[in-house]
Parts: C-alpha cells; sequence; structure tokens
C-alpha cells in the first residue's frame, strides 16, 4: 500500500545543505501537511508514495528556502533613496528625515508587502526583519505567506511609532500578542544599535527576552565611529559593553559585526551568539568588510542578510552568499576560503540555527517544514554544470528561481509568483509612495 | 521636410554617460545606417525625423552598449569546472591540463559562441578578448554580430594552437587578415603575462604593434606570487620589465593590475596605459581588490573585464560595475568612492577609450556607431526609482536587460535574442562540451 502524500517534488539534484556537501541526483522530496516526511531516490518514491501533485523540475535544483537573516523589509520604498553616502550621513541627512517624515503603519506595510514579494520570489522563505510598527510589518508578511521574526526595534529617541525605550517595547508586545498563534509569524526583541540604546534599555530588553524567551536582534561594530563612540562614552567597545549588560548570549544575533578584535570575536564566540553578515550594506555604506573567516574559525555561526533596500540595494540573497564568499578569498588571498557549499549553508540552516529554528527550517530533512525553492540551472548563463551548488553561488542568481514553498504552500510557480496581492497593485503602492517621498 | 531615418528609441531615460551625470527625461535617439545622428527632446525628434521604426521604452533607460575590456570568451565551456581553488592551482592542475586536452578551433568557436550570446543579452556589444585559436573566436563573434577585439595570444611554451612565440604570433597574423575589412572586428596582440612570455617575444610583440598600430592585451600583477618571482628571476617587478621592454604605452590594456605600488601606479599613469579591472575575478581566485581609486586618481583610464567564465563565473558587466562601485568603497571606507554614474562610465567610455575606439562607441553621442542597451526598471525589484543610474548600477542586473542594438541592428528585442544562432543549438553545443569535459 502506497503512502498519500500532498506533494512531490522531483528535482534534478537535490541540495539538503545538512549533511553539508550533499547533491543528490534523481531523489524527490515528499511533503505531507506542510512538512517534509521524505527524501528518497525517485525510484523509491514512486513506489513508496501517492501523490496529489508531482512536480518535476528536470534541470533543476532544489534547495532550502533561504534565511534572511537581517533586513528592515519596509525599507524597500526608500531604494536608491540617497546613494554614494557614509553611514552616519545617510542615516542624518537621507533616512532619518525621510523616516521621521513618511513613516507610519501604512508605510511599514506597503513597504514590508513589496520586500516580502521580492524575497519570495527570490527564494527566501525566512525573514529576520527590524522596523518601526512591527504590528504592520507582522500583518504584510502573514498576508505574502512569509515566514519572519518579527523584531520588536527599541530606540531611546522619539519617533512616529514611539515616544521612549518602554513605549516601544509596548507598543511591540502589542503586535506580538496580535499574532500570537500565527504559524509563520514569531517577534523578537530588537535593541536598534549600542549608539541608539541606553543601558538601562538595554537592560529592559535582556529582562524582556528572558521572560518571553524570545532572540535579540542588534546591529554591533558597524563602523569604526561606533566603536571610537563608545570608547569615549563608555570607556569600552560595545561588544564588551554589551557583555557586561548581558545582551550578549545563544539567541542573540549581531549584525554586522565588521570592525572585530581578537577579543571581540572571542566574545562573540565564548557567548555562542550569531551574527548576520550583511557584505553588500557593508560595501556600500564604506562600512568595511567583516572578517569572516575569523569568525567560522572562532565556531561563531554566520548567517546572511541583505539589510534594507536603501542600503544595498537589491533583497537578493543569492547576492550575498556570492559577496560572503567573494569577500572571505579577496581579504585573505585564499581562494579556498568560503567555498560554494559553506556560502550556501551560511544562507540556509546557519539562519535557521541563529533564530532557533534549526529543527523547523534551513535543511532539506525529513520533518522540517517544507519551505523549498527551486533554481533552474539549465539556461544559457548556467551552462555547462559540472557543480550545482557552485552555480547557485557564483553563476545563477535570484532571476534563475522557478517555484518557491513556504510550509509546503506553493508561493512562486514556475517563476510566476502566487501572492494574494497582485503585481500591478504591489506597482501602484510603489509608485504611490515614490511621489510622496520624492516631494 | 522631416528627415528619414532607421529607427527612433524613445526611452524614459537617456544616459548618455558623455557628458557625466545626464540622465535625459523623455529625449530620443535617432538612427541611421548604423550610427546616431541625433539625442534631442522626443517633441523635436517628431517634428524633425521620418523613422522607419520607433521603439516606444516607457519605463526603460537606454545606455550605451557596454565594453567587456577582458575575457577570454571561449572559456565559457569550463564554467565551474574548478572552483576554490588559487590562481595557480587553478591554472595548473584545472585550467591548463583541460586546455591541452579540449582546445581546438571548435572548442574556441563553439565556446565564443556561447559567450557572445551571454554577453549580448546581457548588454555587452563589444568584448576585448584573449584566446587561442584566435580565429575561430572571430568567427564566432562575427557570426554572433558582436563588436570584439581578438587578441593575437602569445605564450613561450607550446599548446595545441602554436608551437613557440613567433608561430602564435604568426597564426594570428593569419586570422587577422582573414577579417581584415570586417565591420566589427579588429585584431590586438595579446601577450599573456610576464611570467608566460619573455623578453625576446614581449620585443617582438612591441615591434608589432607597433607596425600594425594595434593595442597591446596583457595580464599584469595579478597575485603578489607574480610580483615575487618577477623580482627573482629578472630582479624587477613585472610592470618595470614591461616599460624597460617598452611594452607600456597608450594603446597597452594592463588586466588586473590588483597589486600596485606607488611606483607601478605612476608607471600605468606616465606611460598613458589603462587597466581592465576585473573585480569578481580577482576576488574568486583569491588575488585581492585592485586599488581602482589609486588608479583613477592617477589619471589611469580603467575599464572593466569579466575574464573568462571559468574564473567568475558569470560573463555580466552589471555585475562587474557593481563589484567596482562596492569594492571601492569597502576598501576604502568611504561609500562616496566610485560613485554609480562612474561605474558606468568605466563600463562604457572608458573602456572604449582603452581599446583606442572612444570616437567610435561608448557613449551616446551624435556621429558614434548605434551600439545600445536597453534596461527596464518598470519592475518590482527596480521601484521605487529615485535616480536611473543608482538602479543601474546597485539594483538593476542584466537580467533586466530588454532591447541590444550593435551598429543600429537588433540583438535582442523585449529581451528575446535574436541571433543566427538559436538558444536550442547554443544548449546542445553547451552540453555535448560539457560530456566531453567531464571524461
Amino acid at each position: 500500500m502506497s503512502e498519500p502524500i500532498d506533494l512531490l517534488i522531483h528535482p534534478r539534484w537535490t541540495v539538503t545543505v545538512e549533511p553539508a556537501g550533499a547533491a543528490l541526483e534523481d531523489h524527490a522530496v515528499a511533503v505531507r501537511d506542510g512538512r517534509i516526511v521524505a527524501v528518497v531516490p525517485m525510484d523509491e518514491a514512486r513506489i513508496r508514495f501517492q501523490p496529489g501533485k508531482i512536480v518535476e523540475l528536470p534541470q533543476h535544483v532544489l534547495i532550502p528556502g533561504l534565511v534572511n537573516l537581517h533586513a528592515h523589509a519596509a525599507m524597500n520604498l526608500m531604494r536608491g533613496i540617497a546613494d554614494d553616502l557614509p553611514l552616519m550621513r545617510w542615516l542624518q541627512e537621507a533616512i532619518w528625515p525621510t523616516e521621521s517624515r513618511h513613516v507610519s503603519a501604512s508605510f511599514v506595510r506597503d513597504g514590508t508587502l513589496l520586500a516580502a514579494a521580492e524575497m519570495l520570489r527570490g527564494g527566501i522563505t525566512t525573514c529576520n526583519d527590524m522596523y518601526f510598527y512591527p504590528g504592520a510589518a507582522a500583518e504584510a508578511f502573514a498576508e505574502a505567506g512569509m515566514r519572519a521574526v518579527v523584531g520588536i526595534v527599541v530606540l531611546d529617541f522619539p519617533t512616529p511609532w514611539a515616544s521612549d525605550a518602554d513605549d516601544y517595547l509596548r507598543k511591540g508586545l502589542h503586535a506580538r500578542d496580535r499574532f500570537a498563534n500565527h504559524p509563520l509569524l514569531s517577534f523578537s526583541v530588537a535593541p536598534h544599535a549600542p549608539y541608539t540604546v541606553s543601558d538601562t534599555a538595554f537592560e529592559h530588553v535582556r529582562a524582556l527576552a528572558d521572560e518571553l524567551e524570545t532572540g535579540i536582534h542588534v546591529h554591533v561594530h558597524e563602523t569604526e565611529t561606533e566603536i571610537r563612540e563608545s570608547l569615549t562614552t563608555h570607556g569600552v567597545r560595545p561588544l564588551t559593553r554589551l557583555a557586561r549588560l548581558g545582551v550578549l548570549g545563544e539567541s542573540t544575533i549581531g549584525v554586522h559585526a565588521v570592525h572585530l578584535s581578537d577579543m571581540d570575536v572571542e566574545l562573540l564566540a565564548r557567548h555562542g551568539c550569531s551574527v548576520a553578515h550583511c557584505p553588500t550594506s557593508n560595501m556600500k555604506l564604506g562600512s568595511g568588510i567583516a572578517p569572516v573567516t575569523r569568525l567560522l574559525a572562532a565556531g561563531v555561526n554566520t548567517g546572511l542578510g541583505t539589510d534594507g533596500a536603501a542600503s544595498n540595494n537589491r533583497v537578493d540573497l543569492f547576492q550575498e552568499m556570492r559577496h560572503a564568499a567573494l569577500l572571505a578569498k579577496a581579504t585573505t588571498l585564499d581562494a579556498a576560503a568560503l567555498p560554494a557549499h559553506r556560502a550556501l549553508a551560511m544562507a540556509t540552516i546557519d539562519g535557521a540555527r541563529a533564530l532557533g529554528m534549526e529543527a523547523l527550517i534551513g535543511s532539506i530533512t525529513p520533518g522540517k517544514q517544507a519551505d523549498l525553492c527551486a533554481v533552474d540551472l539549465g539556461g544559457l548563463f548556467t551552462q555547462p554544470c559540472f557543480d550545482p551548488v557552485s552555480h547557485l553561488v557564483y553563476s545563477a542568481g535570484r532571476e534563475h528561481v522557478t517555484h518557491v514553498w513556504v510550509n509546503g504552500e506553493p508561493r512562486v510557480n514556475k517563476g510566476v509568483p502566487l501572492l494574494h496581492i497582485h503585481d500591478k497593485e504591489l506597482l501602484r503602492i510603489a509608485s504611490l509612495w515614490q511621489t510622496r517621498l520624492a516631494n
């Protein structure tokens, strides 16, 4: 008797990510009730399963859905609004003034919808987000059908969203309560950065994260200026300050981590923190190049993030995989540094681990949710193909993503998005905000 | 009386590249007999011209066709055949053995056809190439209808193509004679690198380039090893040796130029050499990051190259523009370093200047050949759009190229290639060589 399942996917290659390095040929992935139930040779699958639907992908590689470990999704509305400016001028002269004039619940909802559509189409199925109006962001991720960890942002200065650190937390918790039982959404606490959050607020963050058992999502050591100012104001480097305040731990994600002394790396490793490496944003803002090979050598779990569209300007994890691999080689003068398999692991299982979701997503493993992405390697730009994982990182791009599933539900099919909201409406939204922001 | 022309292109934006920074709105580009005859406001164009064909591009930016200043087009057949290896191991263990077994006229013709199809589709209209069997490469470029400067490669060791330096030159000149009057093709002399070419051969190269008034195309200062070995063998750094041999001059293109002392930069500037910056290849092979801002500050004309598909692995100048801009910012810690307009100029007019073709191509200027590329910025990944040039470099990709013209002839139309050879046949060729090379 064969076993009824919802979906059988039969790609040319299945790259499970765990175990590392595997590229199974002529295997099939069986999905039931949103979960992966088996990864077996197609011949075996034919006998064992009675699928409701079979998807044949004869020239494709199937990979786990990508995990974007750092985003400000709503910033899609500010894509390219200010380029070629250093971080502090970019924030103080362009981003913050625009935000203070325009950011609202509808801005965040609309911007996040645009980003979610962009991410899903590019194979990203999970997003670790940080922005104002987390409730509005959550609404958008829910509408797009995308998995997200929504950061309850905390700053020590007033914005249209909240007046002080406690107000940010209170409002964020209210948003969290609204989505308490959502199958795709969870929340973390997201103190913005050492230079925008006081010791007291960090202590509140720590207490709250402990109480709720959520992660902490915080920018750290993005620029040399940040470190210099911390030494002046606090007498220690930001990571040392965060360690003293109890903010570093196994559920803490330090974003950027560009400028790291050996002691900084040791601190991150000792506390079991993860790092969200955002190579494109770090380059574009002139922040520098994070020492990823040192982090990996020290055993620091390191995932990949796109950052927001205003500092990247693509919300594209294929690009981040490529940049992580290329920059590691360029800075160490070692072409073997950070091979393709490692870059793919960073964009999947390492991101999942950082979010405490490694039992749920991040690899094509029976028992995990069926968050999956198929990439067509049969076109001219990816031929010949001697190694599908090499092509994923060095040759292909998100433009070759053809199918995306979240919890076994199709979000992209043969390159066509299957969202509740149509492209035409998304473009209308983008155009509307462009007119407002340009004024 | 209105003036008859062949083609009127009416994009939303026309980025002429010269003068720098211009993004003309609602202008039109008039083309007759393969040349640009005018760039004028559309209202004026309607009155002044009687076009055989009008192409309306309401959400597109029109740019000059891109100039790929360094390629080994035939290496498309070896895309991804050996990754994550340093330059010398990559050459000695993977590339050279594969080449010695497989490279032939048909290999070069087929590989170059694949690369030309990839390049044209990505908006590249001119390729400065270097490989064995230059005659076979020229045939492929001619068949694809792509502008190319074919390098007559010279090495001091035997390959299937030729036995010694004089044999390389003799055979290359024969190929050059065959295409003497081709409207799209010209030839340069391409001594491979300081570590593969003897002093005597460099002297022959210099004499020949003088006699024929061609350019010289040579790899220089790609790795630290190359420089160290030159110091041991010749007592001087490679660029100093080339200067003494008379190889540096205004028509010399030094490829890579990653490791440069101040004196090296000064040598390149003083001799009026151009540099072909290949950021992706340099990262992928662990060679390093070329000091582009120092080159530009010294007045060294610097274009962009993809290098071959075996070391990149995309033959994609949009990627190289993005990498040039991002790496310059990351290495100088200055987000204003190498802005988007500058990266676009490197990929167009600066490449043309390096080839001595700045009067012919590289900008949208009346009198130049109509080598043009249209990029659709109306999609979700490029919205909103506050600055089309920012989007060209930081947000868009070759996947957004919709129209390409060479000498006013369409090569890509609405995203569909218009080559003599069909995709299906190109894929068959790639598959055939993959089978042979994998054995």
